[in-house]
Formats: structure tokens, C-alpha cells, sequence
């Protein structure tokens, strides 16, 4: 087997930049066991720097190979003794009051910086200080060496059901995932339906017509040139404005978060009678619009949102389902929440249904039309200069729903980091855990300020969803008294928020 | 008056890259006042974030022109709003138990980081957790902007000498140096023996025959041609070994602090017969020794110093002075700690005489060649792929000798950080303040593990002395026992130290 990297793979690579370092992160929030020392955490560190049994992918890295062939390699790194632990392993502390706000600072700036690409490009900080008896894991991976959602799922697999299972758990790196990272066992449900999946597809498919990077874009130029014919029936289904989501970016990240019990919002989508994805799409649409409304940035025209699905295409016979792309408003053109929620909920089943119309070879082609500005950016670097085909890329990807628990610390919530890009400066991922929906909202330091305000609209935007459905809201937690949550919240109680 | 940065500016934003980023820093290390609040800091914060009155050089940010010359120039900020204090102003904090090795891990890790070049390129950290009610302030700049002892200088003026004219002084940023950075005032003492000021003569000299970088590039290797025919009667005082300091560097940083009394250094000077500098020296060497010895990495040949020194030229008739440098001996080949202070203080006495004795002219010539590694590799950004002409810059800068708080918090020390670069892995630059001689070894990750050890083998080898000379020492403080002290520090007690 050749672990030479495939195109798409290769294009994490060739378009990682100062501005845009191409890796994703997963946030881990812990309550430390009830009997930790003072020293859990500096014991922790000790501990996870002396593990030096290492299983795929984290021993491996980036060899650039001495022949005509421009494209790295991936080595293991078989002596343990060339990891430097004390790299990928770091210790860091949040300041006092160590809440929401004093993590997501933080969390911006571990997202920020690159990581060295000369060795496993990983690493794992550990984060103490946080209120609560928590205490934190970030992990950062880049994306040549996994998508965002292998790597949650990596780490998922490195926890254990209960606390007392969990105790004698090694490290990450050293669980014993022996099989390559890249391609995971397929599940029953197949692959998640995620951007990097769809991506995959659509450059494998093209792969078969060009075996070099320049090549494939002359190629994917040519299907696209084609694609644009109207005469071909397929029509770019909206049209996305320009934002200030959409601009160059530049190299400082923030990153918030958000949780809502599922509950909440099945009992949104039941109400209303729509699907859980469509509730999540209106909770950010809500918040986007409050958002840029304050900033006097909100466009006429409503904002879309790149949706990775699952689809099953009109001529597969099987039982397999490919990863799809499709694009669905936000309404953020609708003042109302309700109609705001009516109004996605019919784009995105126009959308599904169309591309669920498709044979496979269409699909392929209209997914690929709407991936456009993100394949380019993606094959060229160079993106954020053209008017967007849609303004942000919501993904939500289901995890574990029983509770996890590391070294006698219950897992509290998951969240994703992911990777901004010139011409998409705020992504949102949402993985699900134990009952909650964990939102991850990653943003351009630069194009969004206070983006910790995003995760506070999104309590609004459930909440006025859930006024205005008739629905009875579980009591709200008192909120301390904070100066920068005045502003940003005054009308209903925060749950959680992670500041920026 | 140009703005337009001169060819040694430049220079370090020519040869800037992921592995070596050319900011400089200083780590100030305050007591909290006695009054203070659990989130002093917190506001501390907010206060600093809020004001937006800006002096130079805090408000200049680069722009590049849009003519034929690629050189940038450096342009006001004249929109308050633009600075983004919210980049430059972060909040960090150390994980339990708040020592030295904790900080500086921390500051290794804010050293690493590239600055954004599209902005004011500085950044300040404000560090809570230490142990002992300290707390901390980091300050990187960009050496095109400020060199690190006009940097230093700069944020000592922003300071008071008394805690009570302190409570009410505004941040750096806008206490008011409304001069150029570039040039600040004359004092009496002339230009201090750094680096950049002995660079900046050359590229001074050199300037006045090429006026682009390239061409500066090619008359520096005519001149350097010229020097190195042997008739010129002007020789290398020493031939440097290789060493792990002098290969290539990788983008991670360690930094490691120590801290004497000026009073031990002094008694030993004066009980050798030896300037302050040489104990200096003789501590570096004998850390040093012990550090590559241990790695079984010692040299045979003595590893050598670049010094910046400041001299008065023989055909100076004036009250001027100039910066030159020399190359002295760190003695790492004597096993005996008297003898290697000796070795030290002759071969410096030697080079500083050689280079007294020449007329301007030929010490310009003479600084030029020693300097030859350090002055290629920043105008190419090649280095560390031959030979070295010597393997470690030590610099010793005098700072402020009396105390200096800031908003009632006692300064305690101050430690400069600096470059690391291709064929130079380890910087060591002292600066006295108030009583103490403050140590920063600023480190290549990769090339220099544990550079803490450093700090604390510098302990030891100011012990050595003191012993060898017969010199009561003062009585050791009670050490904590650490894990990681013990195998570093067995025979002696340790003062003060960061770990890397």
C-alpha cells in the first residue's frame, strides 16, 4: 500500500498558509474525580509525556520524497525516541474566574498557532484552572493527517463507558488503534456526513481524470465550465450575498462554544415539524442574524449554508449511501424565528429531494458545483476574492449518546474546532454527546469580532423557537453578573458560552 | 523624513520565516501589591484593552508600497480603531503550582508564536498564577520595529520609581515616547553593546555602497573576500567547533531565566582580578560545559562567544564611542572552574585590545568578518549550513539599578528574550536591574532539550567559583523538592530558575 497522499489530502498541505493553517481541534471538557489531588493535572502531564507507544496515526509524518514526484509521503516514526512528547504535549491554565469566556481565549489562541509539520502533526494540551472542578483537553490534528470527525471519533474511541474502566487508560496516542486513520471500518451507517467526506468524494472522482494537482484543477475547471451550462438542467439554488463571512482572512482563530440539551431541541423539531438538523440550522440563523444586524453587516439577501448530508442516490440498488452536499438558507432574512424555521426547513427538503432525484453521476456533478468555491480554495489556496456560492458550512455529526469517562473524569461535552479559509471565516460543527448538542463555532480573530456573542444568540434564537411554539422553557439558571455578558444577553439566561 | 525601513530593518522581515520568526521579548516578573483583588489581572486586562492612546512605535504597522521598491514602510495607525487590542492584549495563566519551570514553558510557548505583520506588530501577555503573589508581563515586538534593548528601555520608561506615582500610569502603548524608536535620544553611556547595534554599524557602512539588499549581499562578500587574504594580516582569533548550537533551527522556542546578586558576581570579579563581564562569561561557560558534557555533545576545541562590545577606536579623538564585537573563548575545554574564568579573561582581554589598537576603519573591516555568519544569514536567511565563525552570542546589557513598580507592583526581575536563528540555537543576553543579574537563555525546542538545565547548571558553575576562589557563599534557601529538580540540581540548592 502507497502512503503517498491522495490529491485532497496533498491540498491540506499545499494551501496551508500563515493565514490559514489547515488543522482541526476537539475540545474535551472533564469534571476532574471527586478525590483528585492538586496535582491531577501536572501528574497527568508527567504521565502522558512517559507514554512513548505510539499507534497510528500519531507516529506518522511528513516525508517529502527525493524523486520527480512533488507530493510528501507519510512515515511512522519507528524510533519512539524521535517523538518529542514535550511537543506535542503541553500544560496550560486558564485565568481566574476560569469560566467560558477565559477558555475560549484561550482555545482561540491554541487554534491559532501552526503546528510544525516536520514532525506527527498532532498535539494535546492540557488546560487547568477552569471553575467548576473542570479541567480541559484540547487536541489539535492536521487535517493531511485526519478529518475533523475521525479525529473526534480517535479520540472518542480512547475513553472509556465507566469511571472505573477509565482509570488505567494510556494516552491517546497509545490506544492501540492499529488500523490507518484514513480508512476507518466502515460503520452500518456509513460515512458521516461531513465536509471532508464530501470533499473526498468529489476529488477521488475527479482523481480518475487527473493524477496531479494542477491537473485536477484544470479538470474540475473543465466539469464545472460544463456543469454552468444552464441548458443542463442544474441551477445553483441560491444565491448566496456577500458577508462579512466571506472576505480574505487572516491568522488569529477564535473559538466559542455552546450546549443545548437534545431534548430542547427535538421538542423544536417536533413541534414544528421539522427535522432536528433543520431546528440547529435555525438556532444559527437566528444568532446570525441578531449578529450582523448589531453590526449593521446583515445583507438583504439571506445568508446560505453549505450542508454536508447522507443521501441515497436514484440508481443505487445497494444499501450504501454517498456523501452529498447541499445548500439551504438561513433565513436570516425573516424576522420571525417561526417562519424563519419554516423557510429552512422547505430549502433544505427542496434541497434533499433534489439531489436525491439525481443518478449518482449527476450527483456527483451538482454536488461539485456547489463545493466549487471550496474545492478551488482547497486545490489553489486561493479563495475569499470571488463572490461566495454560499456564506458558512454548518455540519452536524452525531457522537457518542452514553458517557464517557478518561482517567475517572467524566467527559462533560465535546466540541469541534475546525478550519477557516479565505472566503469562509465562520464555521460551525455540531457534534451531539450524551443527551446534549455541543455547537463549535470557529471564526477569523479578524472578520469576526466577539464571536462569543454568536454562542450567546444562539440561546435567543432556541428560546424565541421555543416562545414561539408554545413551548414551556426549563427553568433558567441564575447567570453571574458579568460585564460582558450585560450587553450581549440581557433579556434571557445563558447557559453556556465560551467567550473569544 | 523616509519611513521606509533601512536594509538591516528590512532584513529581519526578508528572513523571517515558520522557523524563525525575528521578535524579541521581555519577561517582567512583578509582586501583586498587597491590596490587590482576586481579579486584579481581570481588570488589569480591561483596563489595558481600553485605552486606545497610542505613541509610537506601538502604532506602526507595515505597509508595503506600491512602487518598484519592495521594501515596506512603516505607516501610522491613525485610526485608533484599527488596533485591534483584542489581538495584542491576552490574558494567559500558569497551571499549578505556578514556578518558574511552569512560566517558562509558557513564555517558550508565546516565543514561538509568529507575530502578525499586518498589524502593530507587538503583542503583551499578562500572566496570572504565579506562585508566590507574583504575577507576570510578556512583551514580544518585531525586531524590524525595535531591537530588544531599545524594546527593554521602552517599557522601563513606561514604569515609576516609586509604587505610588505608579498607580495611575497608563499602558505602554501610551506612555507617551512620542520620538522615532529607530532613534532614540543619545544618552552619555553612547549606544549599548548589543547585536543589532554592532550589526547596524556594518550594515551602515555597507550601505553606503549598495543601496538594495542584494547588492548589500554582494559587497558585503567582496568586502569579506578582501578581509579573508591572509597579507591583510588580520586573523580569526578562534575556530569555532561545531556543536548542536549551530545547526538548523526548528520553530519552537524554550526559554529558561536565572537570577544573582550582583554583589556574588562582583566578588568573584574582583577576588579574579576580572571584569564582571568575564564572571558573566565564566558562568555561561561553565553551564555550558556541564549541559554538553552530559549529552556526551562537548566540543574538544573551547566553544567561542560573539560579544557586542563597546570600544573607542585608536584614530578617535572625539568623546565617541563605537560597537564592535569580538570572539572570546567560553573555556568549555578546562575542567577547572578558576582556570576557565582565567582562559576567559585573557582571551577576552586579548580580542579587545586587538581590536583597540585598529584605526575605524579596519575594526569596521574586523567587526564585518566576525560577524560574517550573523550578517549572511540575515540578509539571506541562510545559515546554520556551514561552519560556524563562533557558536553562541552572549550579550550583557546594564539596565535600571534602582526598583521600578507599575500600578503598585514591585518589578523583580526582567529578562530579555531574543532570536534564535539557522546556525545560532541558543541566545544568552543578561540585564542587571535593581541589585541582580537576570539571565535569558532563549532556545531552539529541537536543538536544546531542557534548556532549564542550563539555568540551573549556571548555579552551579557560579558556586564552582565562588568556591575556588574561596568566597563564603551566601546561605543556600530551603528548595522545594521537585521531580524534575533533582537529577538537575543534585549538589547545590537553586535560587531561581524557569524551566523550559
Amino acid at each position: 500500500m502507497s502512503n503517498r497522499l491522495n490529491p485532497l489530502d496533498a491540498a491540506w498541505l499545499f494551501t496551508e498558509s500563515r493565514a490559514t493553517p489547515n488543522h482541526v481541534g476537539g475540545l474535551l471538557q472533564f469534571r476532574l474525580p471527586p478525590d483528585a489531588p492538586k496535582d491531577f493535572l501536572r501528574r497527568l502531564m508527567e504521565d502522558f509525556r512517559s507514554h512513548r507507544d505510539f499507534t497510528a496515526p500519531w507516529n506518522q509524518r511528513l516525508k517529502l520524497p527525493f524523486n520527480k514526484n512533488p507530493v510528501p509521503v507519510w512515515v511512522d516514526e519507528t524510533e519512539a525516541g524521535a517523538i518529542d512528547l514535550e511537543y506535542h504535549v503541553r500544560h496550560a491554565a486558564l485565568p481566574w474566574p476560569g469560566g467560558e469566556r477565559e477558555l475560549g481565549e484561550l482555545v482561540g489562541r491554541l487554534h491559532s498557532a501552526p503546528i510544525d509539520l516536520q514532525r506527527p502533526p498532532w498535539e494535546c494540551t492540557i488546560i487547568e484552572g477552569l471553575s467548576d472542578d473542570r479541567f480541559a483537553l484540547f487536541v489539535k490534528m492536521h487535517h493531511s493527517l485526519i478529518d475533523g470527525v475521525s479525529g473526534m471519533k480517535l479520540l472518542e474511541k480512547a475513553m472509556a463507558t465507566t469511571a472505573e474502566k477509565s482509570l488505567t487508560l494510556p494516552p491517546f496516542w497509545a490506544s492501540g488503534s492499529s488500523g490507518t486513520p484514513k480508512a476507518p471500518r466502515p460503520t452500518k451507517a456509513g460515512p458521516s456526513p461531513t465536509m471532508a467526506n464530501a470533499t473526498s468524494a468529489i476529488v477521488e472522482a475527479l482523481s480518475g481524470q487527473a493524477r496531479s494537482l494542477p491537473q485536477l484543477v484544470t479538470a474540475f475547471g473543465k466539469i464545472l465550465k460544463r456543469i454552468g451550462d444552464p441548458s443542463d438542467g442544474l441551477a445553483v439554488p441560491f444565491d448566496a450575498p456577500r458577508s462579512i463571512l466571506n472576505g480574505r482572512v487572516r491568522e488569529k482563530r477564535r473559538f466559542a462554544t455552546q450546549q443545548f440539551p437534545l431534548t430542547r431541541l427535538r421538542a423544536v423539531a417536533d413541534a414544528a415539524d421539522s427535522t432536528l438538523n433543520d431546528v440547529v440550522l435555525a438556532v444559527c440563523g437566528g444568532a446570525l442574524r441578531r449578529f450582523l444586524l448589531e453590526r449593521d453587516a446583515l445583507p438583504e439577501k439571506p445568508l446560505t449554508a453549505g450542508i454536508p448530508v447522507s443521501v441515497r442516490p436514484r440508481d443505487d440498488e445497494g444499501t450504501g449511501n454517498a456523501i452529498s452536499f447541499i445548500v439551504a438558507t438561513l433565513g436570516t432574512d425573516v424576522e420571525d424565528a417561526i417562519e424563519r424555521l419554516a423557510a429552512i426547513k422547505a430549502s433544505v427538503k427542496h434541497a434533499k429531494a433534489h439531489v436525491q432525484s439525481l443518478p449518482r453521476a449527476a450527483m456527483l456533478q451538482y454536488t461539485m458545483l456547489l463545493m466549487a468555491p471550496t474545492i478551488i480554495t482547497l486545490l489553489t489556496g486561493i479563495g475569499g476574492r470571488t463572490p461566495p456560492m454560499f456564506n458558512i458550512t454548518v455540519s452536524n455529526v452525531p457522537g457518542p449518546d452514553k458517557p464517557l469517562y478518561f482517567r475517572g473524569a467524566e467527559l462533560l461535552s465535546i466540541y469541534p474546532a475546525s478550519i477557516v479559509t479565505h472566503g469562509q471565516a465562520l464555521n460551525i460543527t455540531c457534534e451531539s454527546y450524551n443527551g446534549q448538542m455541543n455547537f463549535g463555532f470557529t471564526a477569523c480573530h479578524t472578520s469576526l469580532p466577539s464571536t462569543q456573542k454568536l454562542a450567546v444568540y444562539a440561546v435567543e434564537a432556541l428560546a424565541e423557537l421555543e416562545d414561539g411554539l408554545g413551548i414551556k422553557r426549563p427553568k433558567a439558571r441564575p447567570v453571574p453578573a458579568k460585564a460582558d455578558q450585560k450587553a450581549a444577553a440581557p433579556r434571557k439566561a445563558v447557559r453556556r458560552k465560551t467567550g473569544d
